[in-house]
């Protein structure tokens, strides 16, 4: 029987590695989205391009308003901050930090990881480039991890329980970049950034593109996307 | 500063009894609902009532679409069985499980916790009548408390982090209701069937109604509420 996984999908450059990385692993990739609210739909539409392109066995889009709470700059109104440096973006809890988001997220990739029998998740979280983000900490996966082989019937009947696979979280963005490009992944449909143009065009300056072009950078490699600058 | 708590509000006899103790607490709760493709919106009219005759400072209710991954009678088109004994019902997981279910609402308490400032989540899960049910053991809900602190702002800066309150956890049916009564829950606006009719009228067959049945004889009370039978 084929291995089955449950991998979350942005759309950015972390997720589609993710999936890379679990096919590589003899994984077939089912993948989950989410329509949250955010500004852009250019991520979603990224991660609809990324499944069909990859090969992904089946995509489901879960709507979801994380406006109703608010509390973050990727689902307010509030400014995305630009053109800080390294120093100012590491360490604190960035502005655009989303409530139990990645708790939110993996729930429902545990739902689906239950429902269709499958013992892995695999969630592109980096403790090096968002060390401020409290949900992207291997003790925070470790203590999710074990919870949910709390949660289901799997974890109850005898069975190990899910795996919460996390493959980029001691990676740097250039480690991130040559391990996809080596495993052929096409960086061109990816989107990166927290406030893209009408037309999907990157900013350029937002916290999340100069780490995405930083790390091209230091890969050596081009980043193969448009910019607005 | 008066005290917040998130309550999780499903319309029925726990969840209200719950609201009841947060706010003999001395807790302003805040109710969270779902609204996630159940084949009756008769638990959601009833949240709604119970929210603001209770006097709830705030009431959200969450749309998601836990249909999109299916696997259970209360999400498909499954039967929900009718008419079966206690020794039935007891130690084995029911059809009416829904996948991670709880954890994807206290997912979304949590981030509703966070955005309020909240320190405290009530839930209403129950480890007596609900045994076969993974997700309403004490020790699922102490792994999650331990991941949840892990997840957020607060748990980070040093806060002790939310807690997950579950006042019911170890109460029979009829030490429920007896405690609702002390604390004048109206009980007439709560719902637990399964399977209610197109007026929204308890089946009284189903594991649900059987077992709240059950618990107001036990309580020597009357259950206010309608049945079909």
């Amino acid at each position: 029987m084929t291995k089955k996984a449950v991998v979350l999908l942005s759309g950015g450059l972390d997720s589609s590695t993710c999936v890379a990385m679990a096919q590589d692993q003899g994984f077939d990739v089912y993948g989950l989205s989410f329509s949250y609210g955010q500004r852009h739909t250019v991520e979603l539409d990224a991660s609809k391009r990324i499944a069909k392109a990859m090969g992904i066995v089946r995509h489901e889009v879960i709507n979801i308003d994380l406006r109703a709470f608010g509390g973050s700059a990727l689902t307010d109104d509030i400014d995305v901050p630009k053109g800080r440096d390294e120093g100012e973006i590491d360490g604190e809890i960035p502005v655009t930090y989303v409530p139990a988001r990645n708790t939110i997220f993996l729930s429902f990739a545990l739902a689906f990881a239950e429902t269709i029998g499958a013992d892995d998740i695999y969630i592109g979280v980096n403790a090096l480039d968002y060390s401020g983000y409290p949900d992207c900490r291997p003790e925070y996966i470790a203590a999710y991890q074990q919870m949910a082989r709390l949660a289901t019937k799997v974890g109850v009947e005898g069975d190990q329980g899910v795996r919460i696979n996390t493959p980029l979280i001691g990676m740097t963005k250039a480690e991130i970049i040559k391990t996809g490009l080596s495993l052929g992944v096409d960086y061109s449909m990816t989107t990166s950034c927290y406030d893209p143009d009408e037309n999907g065009i990157s900013c350029g300056k937002c916290d999340a593109c100069l780490l995405r072009l930083k790390g091209f950078k230091e890969a050596d490699a081009t980043d193969p996307i448009e910019y607005q600058i």
